[in-house]
């Protein structure tokens, strides 16, 4: 066997075998496949595909690449994974709902990167929080309040790693197989039983249409369910921010309101249908029982108490849990106002998470640090009538010059019309 | 302008601008378009193609890359180019019939490889011929006596060597676009006004379809057209080994049979066919008339007398060329007789030509020694009817070793049949 025959296999659209895969991700690892070698055959993959065997054998041998979390000791266990967006603090709810039902989240979170936030960051934002727990802690935590949420450790998916640092180089980036396993590669390799997906579509989000997000959640539980995993997924908005609050802190103080049982409807809508779903694949029970347990965890506070037990186990300060008035505010606070009256069209998600990140609450790059307390709050909505200077959002930063650029920008996303726009459902298919 | 964009838009299947091209072309010789990111692209053009008017202009980038000969003050001028094969010799004997016929020939040629010959391997067979004029004697030499032939300079076309070397290893050689700029760019930067091109098909060359090779032909005779280049292409039979002489100084003795006026008949008829195209295109007369002159130019001994003179002016020991018995011959010479009777019907040019190679006639890698002695004479080809034990071919060779191995790989090559084969048209095609 070699390369240039598996290059040449998926050149001329043939599926490559279990062994031809395996030998491509050991040879990115040990150096035995060039680099050249590697973008030809992610080049080949992009415009002739993998069918889903292949999709599925790929995806295991990126995850036996590195450390392999077993987790059968604290079964079932469950995790969450969204495909990336604006606003979107899902985990940080789902999760302690999810646990307070008795399902033990094991979960391993990234930090945000471009105009998407991160699950780790938004976590660390709570003083105290660390999200760097040994394996014993990390186990010792879930085995006792099950549920913890750490950092990804270094050896694991090496495999994603060099890949995708070749696909973001190559033009080989948007590629359903490649993104499915990159995501899912990395999910089997952390070793929950039960894996939710929530794949999102629209401005904010990498797949920008219903369609190709469906393709990507199909082929996702289709990998989950060929190694062995329980998985299902849903296709939700991401045309517009979740919720109200974007920036790290700002969305733990939104986190704590839907907790107790307030917050914006959407995002409490779509933390529910989450919950819902890991609930009813740890149970085995139908979608409305599930959905009566998820309810009942988070009316009765048992889901926020189940946060507030996080917090404190991995060392945050809950004074901050226990009044988020305590959280830092940034030294500016600008209020962004209608220019005319109307409908909201359009809060181009994207644009509102990439002015997110110029106030500070983001970063460019990996190695760039974050302001906590920066954001956006939204006070009004895509499909809401607003007069004409009546406020939008309000604007948090600490950097005095990026002021005005960020009024401006956050203003060119939103667009305005005489009449309603039509309305897009926030949940929009389902993947089991 | 970024390479990401541009390997993007080919991998959408969308034209690239000339800009766009050079950017490329460009970013590999300087090294800021990593080789990474440069078989992407090549695996996106195999993939999506590129139309002619890129191809062109991606030739034209190529070509511009290194030096460029500027032969005007020479004009009309020609060269001549065969995509490879087994026994071809024709540049050998095309070059000083159109040269007689007052076509001025300042060609650069290869070496062989694999289980091709090369024009500059078959010239150094005669002792003292000098293959690396400077470009002024060159120059001086076509002035005087219209033809000189020598190897390739090293600065030209080093965009074509760098990809070639990162398309051997990526499966992306087999991409006609990529072929013909490949081929063409050396043809543009080495300057003759007409080009004349034969392109083989069959077992024994790298396109094994006729409609591969007139696809190809079709690219390159585009190419040179749109680089202001009289330019045409003859598609011609290379299922069986061309004449009936393979190895150096073999084919040598062969070429001078065929300019006194002997030699095989589809050797002499294809040399014509391709002096014709080149004299009529030099001078816009009809076929006919073209036919005529190179026909008179090799009965004359006219085509002969040059090749002689360029032998001369090169360095090259006259007295070989006059009486060519004085070529070494090998230790060995082993008789290959018919191990049953009947109609030849297949013999393979690629496995004959490979033979060769193994007897010392070629190289597996460019920096291989060749014996200039050894080789391959044939006495029937395909179609002819053997009797049992009858010769089919004398193999030559000074490597006692290879001897059994090489009869055996001769004889697996060739294949009998009761009735006569299907007769092969030597020439299959023309583009113009």
């Amino acid at each position: 066997m070699n390369i240039i025959e598996i290059i040449e296999k998926k050149k001329q659209n043939n599926a490559l075998s279990e062994a031809e895969i395996a030998f491509f991700i050991d040879g990115i690892c040990d150096g035995t496949v060039a680099d050249y070698q590697a973008s030809a055959l992610l080049m080949a993959i992009c415009l002739n595909g993998m069918n889903a065997a292949e999709t599925a054998v790929l995806t295991d041998k990126m995850a036996h690449s590195g450390d392999m979390l077993d987790l059968s000791s604290l079964s079932p266990t469950a995790d969450k994974h969204s495909t990336g967006g604006v606003g979107d603090k899902t985990s940080l709810i789902v999760a302690p709902v999810a646990a307070a039902c008795g399902v033990n989240i094991a979960k391993m979170s990234g930090r945000g990167l471009g105009h998407t936030g991160g699950t780790i960051d938004k976590l660390e934002s709570i003083p105290g929080f660390n999200t760097g727990l040994s394996d014993t802690a990390f186990f010792e935590q879930v085995k006792h309040i099950g549920i913890a949420i750490i950092s990804q450790s270094k050896n694991m998916v090496p495999a994603d790693k060099i890949l995708y640092a070749l696909r973001d180089v190559t033009a080989t980036v948007n590629s359903i197989p490649l993104i499915a396993s990159s995501i899912m590669s990395k999910k089997l390799a952390a070793g929950a039983d039960i894996i939710e997906l929530d794949v999102k579509t629209g401005s904010g989000a990498f797949m920008k249409t219903p369609e190709d997000a469906a393709a990507l959640a199909k082929a996702m539980v289709n990998i989950g369910k060929a190694n062995g995993k329980k998985t299902a997924a849903l296709i939700t908005d991401m045309d517009t921010p979740l919720g109200t609050h974007i920036g790290n802190n700002l969305e733990i103080k939104e986190v704590l309101a839907v907790l107790h049982g307030d917050g914006p409807k959407d995002l409490k809508t779509l933390c529910l249908a989450l919950a819902t779903n890991i609930i009813s694949l740890s149970r085995g029970c139908a979608k409305e029982e599930a959905a009566h347990l998820a309810e009942t965890a988070l009316a009765s506070g048992a889901a926020y108490e189940k946060f507030k037990q996080m917090v404190a186990a991995q060392g945050g300060d809950v004074r901050y849990i226990e009044n988020p008035a305590l959280f830092p505010e940034t030294a500016l606070a600008v209020e962004v106002c209608a220019p005319q009256p109307g409908y909201i069209a359009k809060m181009d998600a994207e644009n509102i998470g990439k002015t997110a990140a110029l106030l500070g609450a983001g970063r460019e790059k990996i190695e760039d640090s974050i302001d906590m307390s920066a954001g956006i709050v939204l006070h009004a909505k895509t499909g809401d009538f607003v007069k004409e200077g009546a406020p939008l959002a309000t604007l948090y930063t600490n950097r005095e010059t990026v002021k005005s650029v960020s009024c401006e920008q956050f203003l060119n996303a939103v667009s305005f019309s005489d009449t309603p726009p039509q309305k897009r459902a926030l949940i929009m298919g389902e993947v089991t």
